[in-house]
């Protein structure tokens, strides 16, 4: 029996998704708590990994398991309450053999939200990259433009493996101002993201924001196919993934 | 030489203000820096302490010290790189010797954050009470009117100490609504507060949200200077003091 669970966790308080020996992950906890009801190993698959730090509002996921799990509502209420607080199971779905959490995911959206601020920001910093130069929203409105549509993304992929394709469709992108314009929330939504490359575009965005890139630049760095020429990548903090799309 | 510190943190990751031995608290971790700047033992006193899991915005507190000071931008540079990020000095200032942070306070503000949601919330579940009730916001807003003025606040108060006077001023009593009506912030300013009460009005007008107590049920618990009386006190984690005036 296959089931897709939807997750919301809090990433500041694991090492990443990843299951890892003698670290608290997000996998390792859900894992330990699915051994616990169902009295046997389960692995789950996510549509992806999570970074360290890395935050999630609907991270999807699957597993197979021997038994039949005939309530489900109660079967996720269990679940949450052997979960740490900063993990919650949103929903448990029932799904044939051939659902795959990670090849058959059609869209992901991404959130990265930054925060302008000239102080540290104890309350905000776990969850917002905190940017303390002042950004001229109105060029990285424009620079974000230039990476819809197919692309190859080397340029904001920090392993550039030869063997995989680089080419991925961004769907849309654009930014939010919140909060009175000292938040900043930069949304992608695309057919697949490479390895950090939400965090490598929002920190390119910034560097277009404060002036250390045109906004021609955007384009350049895209065709570049060169990470060397990208900005910094931004910290997990201010990375969420808010969900993942089976259906397009 | 006495120095006034503005401090603002994140509660959620020490076991509140006040310093304990073996625990990681507020206060111990500023004195532990302000040890090794100035090379002899401070202690901290603040406007008030906060319990486990309160946040503060703009927290006050005074220290001596026999050295001087001479550049108060760099002191708190040197501060905040000892601090853990959590806790950041906003502000560091010379004050006479007849300041006190606690007795010379005349106005504090703080704010209680509710976010309804029927699920656990793993972000915000630090920095919200999580209500998954429907609230009538209306109901509160007028039952909220009840506490403004001066009264004898034993009702809101845990601690119901008969040695001190319970009562206190509040200047300004209202509701927020934030975030599409989701987020819920209860605003108080007073001269002062008892022991638990920010956090025992906010559990009270929750009750009145609910219906589990009626608009005028507000006026007739503050009357009865009887805790019993009162709604539950809720969780620290939604509590934020705001700030500290000192001239009003």
């Amino acid at each position: 029996m296959r089931y897709l669970l939807t997750i919301s966790y809090d990433g500041s308080d694991f090492y990443g998704f990843q299951r890892q020996n003698d670290l608290v992950t997000i996998q390792g906890e859900i894992e330990k708590a699915l051994y616990t009801i169902l009295q046997e190993d389960i692995t789950i698959c996510a549509s992806g990994r999570t970074d360290a730090g890395v935050h999630a509002l609907g991270q999807v996921a699957h597993f197979d398991t021997t038994k039949e799990i005939d309530n489900l509502d109660k079967f996720k209420y269990s679940l949450n309450s052997l979960l740490p607080k900063s993990i919650d199971i949103l929903n448990v779905e029932p799904k044939s053999d051939d659902f795959h959490a990670r090849y058959s995911a059609k869209k992901k959206t991404y959130i990265y939200k930054i925060y302008l601020s000239k102080t540290n920001e104890p309350l905000k910093r776990k969850y917002f990259h905190i940017c303390s130069y002042e950004l001229d929203i109105s060029k990285m409105k424009e620079a974000i433009k230039a990476i819809i549509g197919e692309h190859d993304f080397s340029a904001f992929c920090v392993e550039n493996l030869q063997i995989k394709s680089n080419v991925r469709e961004i769907y849309k992108a654009y930014i939010e101002e919140k909060d009175n314009g000292k938040e900043i929330d930069i949304v992608l939504e695309g057919n697949g993201f490479l390895h950090n490359m939400v965090r490598s575009i929002a920190g390119t965005l910034v560097d277009v924001g404060r002036g250390r890139f045109e906004v021609e630049d955007m384009k350049k760095i895209l065709d570049s196919k060169n990470h060397q020429k990208a900005g910094k990548t931004l910290d997990g903090c201010g990375l969420y993934l808010c969900s993942v799309n089976y259906n397009v």
